[in-house]
């Protein structure tokens, strides 16, 4: 079997996630890891480079995976690389799409590759969730619930009022309320009454925590207007228990296919890894990457535009056979 | 706008959810349902035509939505009328998919007609699923739960029991299991301990209880072995009660991202009219068919072919900056 060649562009979590993601899938295979940082200094037994020498691998990388920040790795990586190499990308900035999609598709299209964008979970499979059940119930709503999950900007805003050490963050959503939209109820929902904020802290010793608490509750934007608990936690339990990645959260619509008569529709994830699930969406969308230069079919493309049988290692006689 | 120019055949329960479903789409239009009954007998304010006329469609027509049965009409109807229109079907006999996409590729690649199969639930959505929840964690499970729903060939067997008079079977899912699943946790999944059979019976006047229990609880392939609870009601109860067309299901895979870290992706469904749903989608696949036949992409397709921005009516601007 050809093996798809994949290159890793950066090495946080999400590079990390990549690498140990693509063990399982045998029609890929890591060609490189391409970083800022010395490649020495990568804690990795896999092949890595000075992203500087990327050029080198043209002929040798179907796809590079970036695994870079949205704020300013993607933006600046992204164009430049499409120019030479097909790339997948789970850049998450909702407001910037458009330019984004924009730049990537002139720079693939220019060049002859392609690149798919925004394919992790929030955007990526949950816009595509949003999108059929939309299409299917365009008489309807659509309800979005992320968690249980920490929240990093959530957890940083709480980090910077004096007197917290440690702080963790984690968005909660409704339970009750899930239930009563999968039952066809009709619901209040907004973001604030979606959700619960969670919030352990660690107090530095001089600390007074009924000043700290009250300062976190009535953040404004973060948590005023939100049900929100803090608990003050010791260090050791927040060293023990809030160091895990986990995430997930509910994309569902509820419509009506004639008066009175309701459907629902629901996507659901449960992760123990955000980055590594993230990591494994992108590397499916970097199978359909490969296929659709194969296709001759260049420029930028969404998870929209991607037929779903271009995930799939398998054939679609296979396909036809055992999954439909 | 120009509109979608939509042609129904066939009108059964099927038949007139799409009548009803078009309604939701302003940029489609019912163009005539076609039946073998006498138009007249129909029950609609919609143009109805004999089946035999359709040819005088041609032209008029840009995709039929055949809603007859998967036993003998699809296969008839199917291949006869692809090659003179682009067409959608809801065929469900799992079994024989690969033939059915042979045939109704043939047909209509020959005289340049897109023909697109199996676009229900199940199969439909839930192959969709199937496909990406194990393209994405290739090294998992996958689960399929059916359910709480109406089982037409259960209801049946239990009506050919002596001494019943009427009878409904509803297929019930383990909601425990299912949490088990979403949790994370390992479970001995196979159809007959994940799913819960409940039936609802009226007896005749002179019939045994114990005996038409015993009778239902132990046939075999389709209670045997089955927790199966049996509750004979009255008649009234019978027509009051038992009469609707709800349905549902999930598909869970659960799977890992690297050792012992797991993730689940859950697509479910709950629906108050299980005929009303599937019309809903085959309508989304037949303004797909119209948009690949627009795009000369010619032949059988299936739900793993086409790419989800051809199920909306919005531009893919529109679509990037509010659902990506």
């Amino acid at each position: 079997m050809t093996q798809i060649k994949i290159g890793i562009v950066g090495y946080g979590n999400l590079g990390r996630g990549v690498e140990v993601g693509l063990k399982n899938h045998p029609d890929m295979e890591l060609v490189g890891i391409f970083s800022r940082r010395d490649p020495k200094d990568l804690d990795t037994t896999a092949p890595a480079y000075l992203i500087d020498d990327i050029l080198d691998f043209k002929d040798k990388i179907d796809v590079l995976v970036l695994c870079g920040g949205s704020k300013t790795d993607i933006p600046e990586q992204g164009p430049a690389l499409a120019k030479h190499f097909n790339t997948v990308d789970a850049y998450d900035t909702h407001a910037l799409m458009p330019k984004h999609f924009a730049v990537m598709d002139e720079a693939a299209k220019a060049n002859k590759h392609v690149s798919v964008i925004a394919t992790g979970w929030d955007p990526g499979l949950f816009s595509l969730n949003r999108l059929m059940q939309e299409a299917i119930l365009p008489v309807g709503e659509t309800y979005t619930f992320w968690g249980r999950g920490l929240s990093q900007g959530h957890s940083d805003a709480v980090r910077r009022v004096p007197g917290v050490k440690k702080a963790a963050q984690y968005t909660v959503p409704d339970a009750l309320m899930i239930e009563d939209i999968q039952a066809g109820e009709k619901v209040e929902y907004d973001q604030k009454n979606a959700h619960v904020r969670e919030v352990y802290a660690v107090l530095e010793a001089d600390a007074d925590p009924l000043v700290v608490e009250k300062t976190i509750v009535e953040m404004p934007d973060y948590f005023k207007g939100y049900r929100t608990s803090v608990s003050f936690i010791s260090e050791e339990e927040f060293e023990a228990d809030h160091q895990g990645m986990g995430h997930g959260g509910h994309v569902i619509r509820q419509g009506e296919t004639s008066d009175d008569m309701i459907s629902t529709i629901e996507f659901g994830l449960n992760l123990e890894s955000n980055p590594e699930f993230t990591a494994a969406v992108n590397i499916v969308y970097a199978r359909a990457a490969y296929k659709l230069a194969e296709a001759e079919q260049y420029g930028a493309k969404t998870v929209f535009d991607i037929p779903p049988i271009y995930l799939s290692p398998k054939s679609r006689d296979e396909i036809i056979k055992n999954l439909l």
